[in-house]
């Protein structure tokens, strides 16, 4: 059991339409997306071909940043909010594909860009399988 | 001159299709409306009624963390991101005017909702043409 | 394994005097924190009891911010920035104790401040550990 | 007069032994770091010598992150909190003097980072000016 779903277990507000599983995962998978997208953002910037991979860098921090806004939101479960969630998941979902098509490029060359990728892609699935749940 | 415009002129990346003033203006709200957004929910907390103002804290700081987010990644103009930063556009602009409809419910008994009503509204306004400039 | 670590064990930038472990158990620690802590302000706020829950509430929100900006600098190891990560732990670590205490106080009546108080106490321990590597 | 100052007159809370204006400054100094560190880290990975920028991108990344999460913490005055910003801050300084020591170096050569080095050098000084205050 992670955190996340011993919060979701103990969380007095209805949690509605929201499938707790699918819930707890997608948090979480948006938490890994934050560390592996800002450690490939990292890694990529001390690589010798920094040059090559600035697309990467830029998809990486972006991808950070909405999973980041979208773990937060999601973990919310007081008050209204479900339009502003969807919305956002949907961005998220579109910005961790992104990142995941761009880390793919480098993934035979750089162990990070294949650990983010991967990463990436567990995110998107779990976004577009808690959309699905919410609409 | 703001920070933000400064930032902009000095910017070595191609802005593309989005116009300078437009940008700055948009990156600008955004941050007021993370400042306005965490101080109200702040606010919010330290009345007598906060048992009634559930719902416009909820909605201010998802909106904090969204329009976050946002200013973050329309501060990145290299490498690709275009198509990211429209659906997150499209995201804060929605929260941001979902945030500005709970404050305005209190507005005429918390001066902090009326504030962070405006700036919501501000942000939306500015979301909004950026989406229109950038589409 | 973690995502964390995975990404940890891809790093090309030399991790220094850090101990890998400690250093993707800190992160980790600091994610978690950053959940926990995000869904406790918020399940308090859902209780009857919002009043007397004030100082907890706004003890989360900011332990989960602090958790946010640590878990990202210790995501990366390009370039110097030792110093500041090593008071941005000590932040993090005072934070974490500090919402640990609030939360502890309703852990008999609210399982979401239990599970919170026990992630802050990780969290600050990992910290803690993480600075002793790291001086 | 900016959205901060205006939400901090607004405020129901007790500011405490902080001084209103010195609060304000720190807050919105905070804010612009955050949007200057962020365009300077991609305008220097957008530069032909991103290679030698490295360090610099690092810092900016770094000081971004945590004046982001003092920029919330300071905003809100509800509750206690007090040890926790003085820590924050404290970091923050640290790592707006080490980012203006980053970017000063090549502001010869990179107008964002003559910009960014001023954004720090003023959001470390109103960092110390509000620690001095509130201790």
């Amino acid at each position: 059991m992670t955190v996340t779903s011993d919060m979701l277990r103990a969380c007095p507000a209805d949690l509605g339409a929201a499938d707790r599983a699918a819930l707890a995962d997608c948090i979480d998978r948006c938490l890994d997306c934050v560390q592996a997208c800002t450690a490939c953002a990292d890694a990529c910037l001390a690589e010798d071909t920094v040059g090559e991979l600035r697309a990467c860098i830029r998809a990486c921090l972006d991808c950070a940043d909405i999973c980041d806004a979208t773990a937060r939101i999601l973990s919310r479960r007081t008050g209204h909010g479900a339009d502003v969630a969807l919305d956002v998941l949907a961005a998220c979902a579109v910005a961790c594909e992104a990142c995941a098509g761009q880390c793919a490029r480098h993934a035979g060359c750089h162990e990070h860009c294949a650990v983010c990728a991967e990463a990436c892609r567990r995110c998107a699935e779990a976004c577009r399988t808690l959309l699905e749940t919410l609409s």
